[in-house]
């Protein structure tokens, strides 16, 4: 039962559900479903996929997101990013323009172990996976990816019938370059171009005059009104690229499609894996910032097998990879949702799209869609976060722009190393060089402080007394430190009688930091100097023990705080004022 | 000239040189050359190239070291482990059985680039690469190749004439197995199984007696003994195998052979790199040891040129990789060396060997070389070491044992990459599950300790002290610290009216760790919890400034210490009692 309770939230708070919260939720609903189907039918459109797919996404996972999830803002569905991601990544096993349905096998079988893996990283708790994604790396990777997607709207907005598969910059705009040569529709563009501004106008409206609605209903407003245009003036006979068909009829099973014994099916995990990952780092943190906006707790890992199960399900039901989409969660939560019943009231409307309303799409013009990609784009750049970022620590920026560019230039893979490969680099670099700080006595007390860092504090005389900057004193770290303590022995002016050092930041400790400590009371005791330790961690004093390095120390040398270090080591000279 | 004095210390020493030191040096430089020409000819015969080529690296790297080397004791020449690793790698990229001559030149171009290495870490102080390599991955690094290196003497032992060229125990084993089922010639196991007890009773005796010199002269005596019975019973008529020619006259210029233009020098470059760390760790955990001992510093950074230009330098007269010894060494130091004079007097010897006695050696049997180096190799396996890794770090033992099996069953660079990888992996996996500890006072003083570590400390009511043991407060561990913080905030059985983040030990911070502290922050604030920061480091001071979190979280909730942190926020609530 209480697992029951743990694994369908929904059990929880249905209980406690007001008719109250229903309105509401029910109005937040309708204006996420008028965003999230023309939307839906755009991400397809860039997954390379018939548009249903993408209605289909959108339909599905929220149900199963809404008995299972943590959340009560989030909007799942299908969101940029991951569409694009998936189409660059698995046309290099199927193509879809040549073999659509092995293409669409692929997709479906990259979603399975997509939520597989979520799963298993919730069952397992490796929630700290998704922190490896810095997020640092995701605002850059979001915003190469932006603007990678924009140039693939080009194919749709100048109604272009061969485009590279490439996402990369380079290729993309050669591709237009080329392709612009060659006989094109200005219709496409002159519509897609109009209608671009006309949901950026109705969103500087609805800005303006806090009517967050205006810019909610524009996409859906625009793409009703451009399929009428179409309709009544046949711009499709003058080359106006049109959606056409779109099958009616709700999510069909795809379980048959998923072939786990494949010959790609390598490849496929490998996808998955990193798909796992991206989803999750964006739904988790779309969910973690609207969960502190309204000051309730979420549950990473209930969040990763919720998130798992629900790709799992969507798998099985011709949905390809869903998450949080952050700007739908926005709107969401501007609507004032109450609880996940929003997505399912959004999830029964997209249903019902799907049953009556696809045959409306026949005049959809494509490149309405890539308007609606385009307008949706701009959220994902975020300036001011790289701003910040240059301003606070230039290691994150350079992770930003390290993913930025390699998102831009290379491709989505090579943005995400870079990102994965700065951040690490910059964990071990921080631990190859800690400091060792000199510390002082505040005047009359027995507190020690950096000496750099507070003036006041007078260092004792005869007496060095150092703190050891790292966590984890180890073979990267430990000969530095040994030398660096030397160094700070010689060249201070009066003759050094002992020295501290202050362990307290000293968590671990391996066979090289202690070798390097042994090697140090050996050098230090060939020059007469007493070595004693001060607040060592428990983890090093039985390391301590076991290296039979507190022998070689002495018992007597090590001191549960820095002052009654000092005060021991002083005590070796007479004649001294212990107040300094 | 003070660059000149930093460059060439002998300088320095030469000054005070005196005649009493240069008497123990020519003695230490005979004893150490009784040894050396012996192993120089077995471990050319390991790197696959003619006898003298050996003796050529003990002739001319040493006098290059012993004007700008800054040991003391350090013995130079070829060594067991870089001989077999420059054979397994170079003979990838040139096959020494069909072309010799190309072989050949590899290795001097290899043994060119490795000095360059080394000169260039030296120049931009990157002494820290060497720490890399942690001493457990030596060890078992160390351990593995001794046993590889060990098996390759069955070749010479058993006489065989065709052999691997892998490294591995399996297809050596296999190599063994097959050719044991051909003719071969048991003569030669004879003569080198009985010299090689006859070493290792020598040294027994020595040891048992105190008399090193007995050890120290074995293999050359072996190497005399075993020649004279050849030559008296013509057994190389018999099946023995013998060395044959030794080309005499010292070195030869290699010059131009050392090819850098050439289609594999990039493989050379990788395969230079790895010796640049292999060769340049081995030497300065040599050097450092003994300059322990002897209590006299060793400049890592002049030692990494000294090796550098010595390389080189020895790549120029057709020598091969060379590094300090260290079972030579201690030889070296036990026979009472003072200074690199004692190098100088070994190479003097060398030489007249090289163009005097080559024509002697041409009876020499093969197995003898076997054994002198199967007499060495008990030295580098280091079956205490291991125990004390298993006893103290469960972690280095990984290390050690994944670069000990690396070696056996894979290959040497398997086993290096494999001890460097577990290696950083150890390091990332410590910061990402940093401690954060309740902290209490100690009674009536204003002293705060780990609560866990010393009971006798009790907490302050209504305050949640608490120390984050990271020093790099980051993506990887920010998310878990938050979390932990809450955890505590709720676990707790009073009601919290503050918390109080002890920061002593976080030395830097990344945006990542600034948005968790402001999430933080945020939950704390919304439960009406104070949140008070004690004794931040500048860096982090610094960075909070800039990102604002400052402003947020209130100039005046951040301390000095944890003491005057506490008594604020227990200035919130009336009637406590400060001593606890």
């Amino acid at each position: 039962m209480s697992i029951l309770h743990y694994l369908f939230p929904i059990l929880e708070w249905s209980k406690s559900y007001s008719l109250k919260s229903f309105q509401s939720d029910t109005m937040a609903g309708l204006t996420l479903a008028s965003l999230s189907i023309p939307q839906s039918i755009g991400y397809a459109n860039l997954a390379k996929l018939d548009p249903q797919y993408g209605l289909y996404t959108s339909a599905v996972p929220p149900l199963l997101y809404a008995v299972m999830g943590t959340s009560r803002d989030i909007a799942i569905g299908p969101v940029a990013i991951v569409s694009l991601l998936l189409s660059s990544m698995v046309q290099k096993i199927a193509d879809p323009a040549i073999d659509p349905a092995l293409y669409r096998k692929m997709i479906f079988t990259v979603t399975f172990l997509t939520g597989v893996f979520q799963f298993a990283f919730g069952l397992f708790r490796l929630g700290f996976l998704v922190d490896f994604l810095s997020h640092a790396a995701i605002t850059g990777f979001m915003g190469g990816a932006a603007i990678v997607i924009g140039l693939q709207q080009l194919k749709g907005l100048l109604g272009l019938s061969h485009f590279t598969s490439n996402t990369d910059v380079v290729s993309v705009t050669k591709a237009v370059w080329v392709s612009v040569h060659e006989p094109w529709h200005p219709e496409n563009f002159f519509i897609g171009c109009s209608f671009f501004l006309f949901i950026l106008g109705m969103r500087f409206i609805g800005r303006k005059n806090k009517l967050f609605w205006v810019s909610a209903i524009a996409p859906v407003l625009s793409v009703v009104l451009s399929t009428l245009i179409v309709y009544m003036t046949r711009a499709d006979n003058r080359g106006v690229k049109i959606i056409q068909n779109v099958d009616a009829g709700i999510n069909s099973s795809s379980v048959k499609q998923i072939n786990l014994n494949g010959p790609y099916v390598i490849e496929c995990a490998k996808i998955a894996l990193i798909f796992a990952v991206i989803a999750l780092t964006e739904a988790i943190a779309v969910g973690r910032s609207f969960s502190v906006i309204n000051g309730y707790k979420l549950d990473g890992n209930k969040e990763m097998i919720a998130m798992g199960f629900m790709n799992v399900g969507g798998s099985l039901s011709s949905c390809y990879v869903a998450t949080g989409s952050f700007s739908r969660t926005a709107v969401n939560f501007t609507a004032g949702c109450k609880t996940a019943v929003s997505n399912v009231v959004m999830a029964a409307i997209v249903m019902v799209t799907l049953e009556v309303l696809t045959k409306l799409l026949f005049y959809t013009p494509v490149s309405i869609l890539a308007s609606i990609i385009l307008s949706a784009l701009p959220g994902l750049i975020n300036v001011h976060e790289v701003c910040i970022l240059w301003k606070v620590d230039k290691m994150d920026f350079l992770t930003c722009m390290g993913s930025f560019l390699g998102v831009l230039f290379g491709s989505v893979e090579i943005g995400l190393s870079v990102a994965i490969g700065v951040s690490f680099f910059k964990v071990i670099v921080h631990s190859i060089r800690p400091q060792v700080v000199i510390l002082g006595r505040v005047q009359g007390t027995n507190i020690f402080c950096n000496f750099k860092q507070y003036p006041m504090v007078c260092q004792t005389p005869v007496v060095l007394t150092t703190r050891i900057d790292t966590s984890f004193l180890c073979f990267i770290n430990a000969n530095f430190i040994r030398e660096r303590i030397t160094e700070l022995v010689t060249q201070n002016l009066q003759e050094i009688r002992s020295v501290v050092l202050d362990m307290s930041n000293v968590v671990d400790i391996d066979t090289a930091g202690l070798a390097a400590l042994e090697e140090l009371n050996g050098e230090l005791v060939s020059r007469g100097i007493q070595m004693a330790i001060a607040n060592p961690g428990w983890k090093f004093v039985h390391k301590m023990k076991l290296a039979r390095l507190v022998d070689r120390i002495g018992e007597s040398w090590i001191f549960l705080t820095v002052g009654e270090a000092v005060e021991a080591c002083l005590g070796n000279k007479k004649g001294v004022d212990l107040d300094c």
